[in-house]
């Protein structure tokens, strides 16, 4: 098994997600960080990338000279991870998928519709892999649950209630540091806040554990902090194409709720309940019966589950270890080897059809609208 | 302190929430069980009352016989509760009150919202107490909120966020089980199912802990049960007079969720959360600091929650002890003595106000509405 | 059926436990506070009696008063609770049981082995009923544990873990109170603290729950807080009749831990687990299974759980409601009809037996020693 | 930064700890795997190391092979992680440790206590690294409670509490299964079976939060199920050399506790509760005070606990990254580069003398013995 060469644009010194990346793509030993542009500061970018173990030849001033280079090397990156600003996502992933890379790009995938839908059809079209990051889905016990949705443990879904809400934007003296300021930016951050931010986590883990979409929604943004521009706390409900009604609620101005994502799912036979902050147990109870908590690991997990559990029961796995089952799957599809489902360009397509249909039903008092993008009519 | 007489209507033999009454009537001996018509079934209504120790004859065939009988004697009952089947609670509550009892009735206190103009007219013309019974409001730790709120401990309420959503009527199997079908037939329930069952319970939390009243309101029904001619689930958005915004999620399909009432408020400097099933403990979250448990008996709570924690930190209170306050506090109302508050025929006319907009707003696919009773805009 | 009439010594205004059996023995109507010597100041006693609704002539000065009137009178009190400091526990249960009377009295039932052996005696020669108050016992979801064990459901029990340990004394500059010093000083709480005071609720349930008894004892005693003379952290091992073994950890240093009573039940064939904070849920796992959550008021929990589940599923129900068992069988007992088990004198013979046996085996650095009383070897 | 060469003993396929060992080096890139002797069965090891990446010339059949070609070579692995079974431990790591190599062993380090001597001897002698693999030490949130305790924030420690029980052996039926058996079986696993098993990581960690060392124990062992000649069901008082008291209890028939690793620390201004499972919380309570959820990641955190946090508050980190956080140091250490504390050969000393100091107290009813091993008394 050759180690797979990896690259990485954004995700500089003190960037909060590089460091999730750098753990996710090297803990099972399958890629090693073999290029770089990881600064829009060229300097400081190369000299990370050397700190890093990235030869000088492949530490980058920006992600253009990157893939320049890259395209004319033999031993060119098997995969590029995009963690850099969110309105640099598109452009850079369509490069490096038009040039023939394969892509992870960190959410949203785009800011329009348009070129989320672009991003699709140059995906298709090149067969690379375009892979984006909504690494919860790849937790064991959120796999779990998808099993046990997929078998009718529960039977058919009546109804999803998802939460993503968090406090850290709550502070009102707070809100203009730079750090949080430009969430709430429409120039910086596009249509949405929080839903676009936090929200749409919320409902792809809604569409994957149920392996249904959401067709429709109506939605209730507020400016909980009235100086921002964005909503910083909205309700979306929602149909889905089988009919389930869907509840999300996210904010960050929910003081006390740390990370706050969590997801309950009602069937005609059972109910399941997951929460992202204690990732090892689903809650599970069938109708007419008691709670049982299902846990990592434990004997009897469904295949996908059990794959992902990489230590003993109740030896607890966070954040990092969904990063990594993450590029664990993308391993494997690079070396053309069986391999399970990861997200792709056409769940960022969906998701960035939902943000801009959420804003547009917001702005109508909550009117109903179609959640999905023209392609997936 | 001579204890007082007390008379119950409904509440028989296998009632659900009769022992509950009982308990809470009798257990700080402020109220003695003196008459009763206790049963639709004239005779299993007086053997009842004789069980319980009611007299024979102020064990009543029926309500109206307790009515003329009761206004007869020197010794009248001080207080009638009124736990009926909720389509009487209008005639029975305005007949008593209008012969000059004091009254607490279950909830819902009407079925339609004229109705409750009218009690709560009467209540006001007599002078006579009429209260309803939304006993969570009367648990130690909410009080605490409450007071905690009210000397602004989080800062102006941005966020509430409250459920009641269990998953007992979730079983189709069981939907024509007459317990639970009676609660979606529009010729018992009325306009509402789920939402006039508990969601009023959830918006009544709402506005006691938040000392704010819901101005408007935005409705989303389901009847996950799809043979439901009355809503399973609801999710209403709402928005208080004071601008906070309120996110309401009630359901009786939620398989696992045993009680699942729970509530959560987010203010400028703060938040806070409480679950009826683990009614003894406050989670309190200072804006920047770390999450503090408050527990019920603990030095230093407020007034309220101090006077009505029954015994030492730790040693838990629940549901029968809730209803007992209520009562503490209709003693000492009745006996002209100091006391705290309990909820009035105001709430319940807000509440059936609540019921009616929200239904109306479900129906225009959400429209915003307003959500007060006429005399109350 | 005719309320029983009951009277009380001790538990005057201001005392701890006075207002859990006011609570208790009213709440279900069974008994009415007819008589009392509520507090070792006779005129305060008198006052604060009659403020709770006890005739003039019923209201006592002291207990033996009490004793001798009431003796003289037809409508004589059917039950009464001591609940006295604890030295006096020993001459007040003996005198009214030598009187004919039936006694609840609060643990300890006494504070030498030998007044236990002729407490019991007595209770078995005269026939009257005398309980003792290890509460705990009454909660239905501690019921339902025993009867899971003793219908096999977990197999035979090998190891029982049970704490109870708060952190209220462990304040140092508090240690002087007149409330905390007591409990350590050997004039007044006699040969133990913390063990006596609350390791014994916990050595009552582990035999409670096994059905079994303690056979032989090793304890290892300390006094965190160096000037007290008798211990406040005590580990005590120890062997059941049936083999199984014991581990009780019992402080009143254990800061954060706020009423810190749990019971661990390991048997061949599954385990059980309850937390008197969160007393409405046991959780429950069958070898090799998952863990399972028995919530109280579920369907099919066992006869004497349902019995004494009060409100519907998830309502919860605390310590209150807990005593007020107690005296739901007392009545039962009295009035000579079916009833449940109720701690007994043999139970407080136990718990002083393995009290002074504990502080034995301290004494000799740990050394194994029967715990059993003389006359139950 | 240059990747260091890493090289493994044991962790064959299927191993639990294998993957362990390998996501902890390889997370932050500061080791690759370069050399191996994974299995007994040299072809399947070489086979295994060739899938893992290891170049043909350094997968080795066996350990000895290993150790005679790396110190031929001029880029000798920088470190050899041991992970073989046991009684196989004392041999390499002295072998490796002689020849001037790193060593990270798993624990036991040794089975005898002058084995440990001789190990804590050679690495002295000799300058090298050789560290134990107490791996919950590096937990963030563990390095929080030790640094609160070295800073006084609880005050002195009175009494620590530290569990390590769990139920996956409670099954008798599985008993013989040898992946179970051998654990009891004193001809593999020793004088003791799971207090060598688990009790040493409570007892380590005692001691590293509190910064004490334990000077005197008193052991009660039992095997719940009949057939082992080794305990499975242990209880450990001991007193530190500071005089804090000790409770410690070990179990693998404590079924329902899935891990079951926990510890509470008591001292005279403040009280400590951690759990493995949900190792990201620390549970806070000042005396006299409320208690606070201290979160992983969240502000204001101890050098130690902030520098080991990966990943933003609230997003869980797991074992693999205590794993992970062992080997950060031991890379930092081996580039002399400053670094923070990691568990070394004196631990393992320790640990060793404790075993055999529980053993001959149990054999003698519990009589209280010296903790310490000669060297350290």
């Amino acid at each position: 098994m050759k180690r797979l060469n990896w690259g990485m644009i954004g995700g500089g010194k003190g960037s909060q997600i590089g460091p999730a990346h750098r753990m996710g793509a090297q803990a099972d030993g399958n890629f090693a960080l073999a290029a770089g542009a990881l600064d829009h500061d060229a300097e400081r970018g190369k000299a990370y990338a050397a700190e890093l173990g990235v030869a000088p030849d492949r530490a980058y001033g920006d992600w253009r000279e990157m893939l320049e280079k890259e395209q004319a090397r033999e031993n060119r990156v098997d995969l590029v991870t995009v963690a850099t600003p969110n309105s640099t996502h598109f452009e850079i992933t369509k490069a490096f998928l038009q040039a023939g890379f394969n892509v992870l790009c960190e959410k949203p995938m785009t800011m329009q519709v348009d070129e989320a839908e672009e991003i699709v059809a140059i995906a298709s079209s090149t067969g690379k892999i375009c892979a984006v990051n909504y690494c919860y889905s790849a937790y064991p016990m959120v796999r779990e649950m998808r099993q046990m949705v997929a078998r009718g443990d529960i039977g058919k879904v009546r109804v999803i209630v998802v939460n993503f809400s968090h406090g850290h934007h709550g502070d009102a003296a707070d809100a203009d540091n730079p750090r949080v300021r430009w969430r709430y930016d429409p120039q910086i951050a596009g249509v949405s806040g929080q839903f676009a931010d936090c929200g749409i986590h919320a409902m792809h883990l809604a569409s994957f554990v149920s392996g249904d979409q959401v067709r429709e929604l109506s939605a209730d943004f507020a400016s909980a902090i009235p100086s921002r521009a964005l909503e910083d706390d909205a309700m979306v409900n929602f149909r889905m194409e089988g009919g389930t009604v869907g509840r999300l609620w996210t904010s960050s101005v929910a003081i006390g709720r740390q990370h706050g994502f969590d997801i309950q799912v009602f069937g005609e036979t059972g109910g399941l309940k997951w929460w992202a902050e204690q990732p090892n147990q689903v809650y599970y109870t069938p109708v007419g019966g008691r709670t049982q908590i299902i846990e990592k690991g434990e004997g009897g997990l469904s295949g996908e589950a059990a794959r992902l559990s990489r230590v003993a029961i109740a030896h607890p796995e966070g954040f990092p270890m969904a990063v990594a089952n993450i590029y664990v799957d993308l391993a494997a599809a690079i070396r053309g080897e069986p391999h399970g489902a990861f997200p792709t360009a056409e769940d960022g397509l969906r998701s960035m059809a939902a943000v801009h249909q959420a804003v547009a039903s917001a702005r109508q008092a909550g009117a109903w609208v179609d959640a999905r993008p023209p392609s997936l009519r």
